[in-house]
């Protein structure tokens, strides 16, 4: 009898096992992750185990093969705002090459949400290109504002390092709390 | 002899005491915030304190008055990409009304950035509106990609529930990964 998708590709937590398991080299398909050791990947599984619920980490291990073909976190974010509301940050969601298009990446942000929503998280945050806003509105998000980043101790040539000297003073008034109400609110 | 804008404005670590200086009446200008209890604010506290410098926030208490005047938050994300790197995600950056024009939005970026370096994080992000970009560009940081959210659990009546019943795959084999890798890398 022929396993439904469900059984076929189940979402699950990630075990210590996933490193021998190419989810090391998933994770190399979204960027710089060439040399984390045996050693740095169990102290990294520790600390974020010791976090429980509070980090979760899924993938998709392929049957037959058993690698690790479809990654994604969720952090949940504690607050005072929203009167000590908790907010879900999903983040590092991958599917390999080899198994596009079989909407492993929606199970993945499904999995992901759904573990937000068993926690009291009022919303689910995640950062995205333009191009992939249609991929996420599909799976139930909608654009809120932009994402801004700073590089510190860049590891790759693109990024620059973070200006600490004196810079000039914004003149706007609005600026601070406007931008303080977006990063906090959205 | 005056004291200088550094001495004036000191950005410390928020304290308990904090709840009776004005901090929840300053986080209602940012969003909804309007029933914090003494304990469920202890509580709080109590969960933030014990992840020590992983989730930081920070206030400027105005002299005199001993009224919180400005704050904002930043939490410590420890990845497997980026060779088990972390970054560091700002939130909740406010500025009292009446304290605007001071720099004070500036002052706590600044603490939060410098925790985030302190803490060996290679960039740190933070979610802000168009109309806000400057400020930021100002402070360092750089339009990267789109924040998306999903509402959970809503708080008020301008959010939708979470969509939770099936929902059609995406048919973009480029969508999940190339989402995934804005969601990771940004």
């Amino acid at each position: 009898m022929q396993k439904s998708e469900e059984q076929k590709y189940r979402v699950r937590k990630l075990e210590i096992s996933d490193k021998g398991k190419g989810f090391i080299e998933l994770l190399q398909q979204l960027s710089v992750c060439d040399s984390v050791s045996d050693k740095e990947f169990e102290e990294r599984f520790g600390e974020l185990s010791d976090l429980g619920d509070e980090h979760v980490i899924c993938v998709i291990e392929e049957e037959g093969s058993g690698k690790i073909i479809a990654t994604g976190s969720v952090f949940i974010e504690k607050k005072f705002l929203r009167n000590c509301g908790k907010v879900g940050h999903i983040e590092d969601v991958v599917v390999d090459s080899s198994a596009r298009g079989k909407h492993l990446g929606k199970r993945i942000i499904n999995f992901l949400t759904e573990h937000a929503r068993s926690m009291g998280c009022y919303k689910v945050i995640l950062d995205c290109s333009v191009d992939n806003k249609p991929f996420y509105e599909k799976c139930g998000f909608h654009h809120k504002s932009l994402q801004m980043a700073i590089p510190i101790n860049p590891i790759d040539e693109n990024a620059e390092s973070i200006p600490f000297s004196p810079r000039p003073y914004l003149k706007s008034k609005e600026g601070c709390t406007d931008g303080g109400k977006e990063s906090a609110v959205v």
